[in-house]
């Protein structure tokens, strides 16, 4: 028998984590990820070792709502049995398995989706965080954030966000479409919703970092624009912390 | 000079914290309540060592939006230098000084307390709980919530709660009177709001578990009244677990 032989059942997982205390989604040697979590939990289940492949990779401290994976195995389960198992190996962890289904061969929860949505968390107060710690970004100084909402729209459409990725970013163009990007309020958090394709590493991160710019009056929508003109890393905004990052959901 | 010197500053503190990992709010032996914890880092600020008073103590697991405690000192500080210094010494815990204020010794903050408001956390769904682990009671079946918004309606008024009162709670007389109790929805979260004066021992968990019976049709709108009626835990329902309750707020 040959290695190559088609695996002939695809299970697709929807899945909820918190990042903290994690080295991200993708398999590392020397830290515990969120990948190498699920795939244990799948064998411990199975019997067989399998691979996930995910929509989006998260980083280290970054959470997710609605993250799909997929992987194959060669035998027919029950969804529910499956969910069920998964979620009983994984009960010391902060992942949970919310959703099973069988999809077929020509699913791939990368290469099909169509849009991904991340949500970014702030709050905006003077006091520390405690039930929000390592959930939200925390931002002392007042956001001024009527700004952050009209400036949001600037990243709207195909753009080179070659000034909105990190250095390590090995994506060969850095022309992505932002179908939406928008502000909202509650209390005393502010929410950055995030819609697209796909995106360049740390892209919303350092497009969120550059909205608080605005927010705190040190830049106005106007160096915005010259920020993603300049297609220049060195001359925008740092990067938002990891801990306010949600991968909320993908559309197929 | 005497122990008993009445001391000048009063001071007020709002504090929000998770109470996962503490024994509760209160001093305990062999145990880290939040109590204890404030206290130390009032103690290492101001070298004074001072008793905190609480608007109502919490158990192990409740969590806190906006708790309220007093404690004096002999000397007169800036109100932010307050808040600062002890969220400096509190930087480790999951505890935060939201606000810190001055009150005149008539201030009290159990006995001026007028009102005070519960919230209670579920989280109804098959899936277990990642990003809401021990912040919401997680409750697999589904829930009515429409019979449990009429039935709670039941609580409102002035009852003898000893059907709904901890077998160990000391207080001399079980008559309380609820202000509201209602239950909204929003999502696979169903909240529920309990405001009264002041509450006995375990009070809102069992009124919780008591509405989570009807959720599940197991109890309805009669069987509540007959409880509530019976002025007999025995025959009550079991306490819901703290960690989906959230002391809220208090108004003075």
């Amino acid at each position: 028998m040959s290695d190559n032989i088609v695996i002939p059942f695809r299970y697709k997982l929807t899945i909820e984590y918190v990042g903290t205390g994690y080295c991200g989604w993708q398999r590392q040697q020397h830290a515990i990820s969120i990948q190498e979590t699920i795939e244990n939990a799948i064998e411990a289940f199975s019997q067989v070792k399998t691979k996930l492949f995910v929509s989006g990779r998260t980083d280290a401290g970054v959470h997710a709502i609605a993250q799909i994976a997929h992987f194959d195995l060669p035998k027919k389960y029950e969804l529910h049995n499956i969910q069920g198992a998964l979620n009983y190996y994984l009960r010391d962890s902060n992942i949970s398995i919310i959703k099973a289904e069988e999809v077929d061969q020509n699913f791939h929860a990368r290469f099909s989706a169509k849009k991904r949505a991340y949500i970014y968390k702030i709050c905006n107060r003077i006091s520390p965080l405690a039930l929000q710690k390592n959930r939200a970004w925390h931002i002392k100084k007042p956001l001024n954030y009527i700004d952050m909402q009209r400036s949001a729209k600037v990243f709207e459409g195909k753009h080179d966000f070659s000034s909105f990725r990190s250095l390590e970013c090995q994506a060969k163009s850095a022309i992505r479409t932002i179908d939406e990007c928008s502000v909202s309020v509650d209390g005393e958090f502010i929410t950055v919703f995030v819609l697209g394709q796909s995106f360049l590493h740390n892209q919303i991160r350092i497009m969120v970092s550059a909205l608080v710019e605005i927010g705190l009056n040190r830049w106005d929508i106007d160096k915005l624009q010259k920020v993603l003109d300049a297609k220049d890393r060195t001359v925008s905004s740092s990067t938002a912390p990891a801990h306010g990052l949600y991968f909320n959901y993908v559309l197929y």
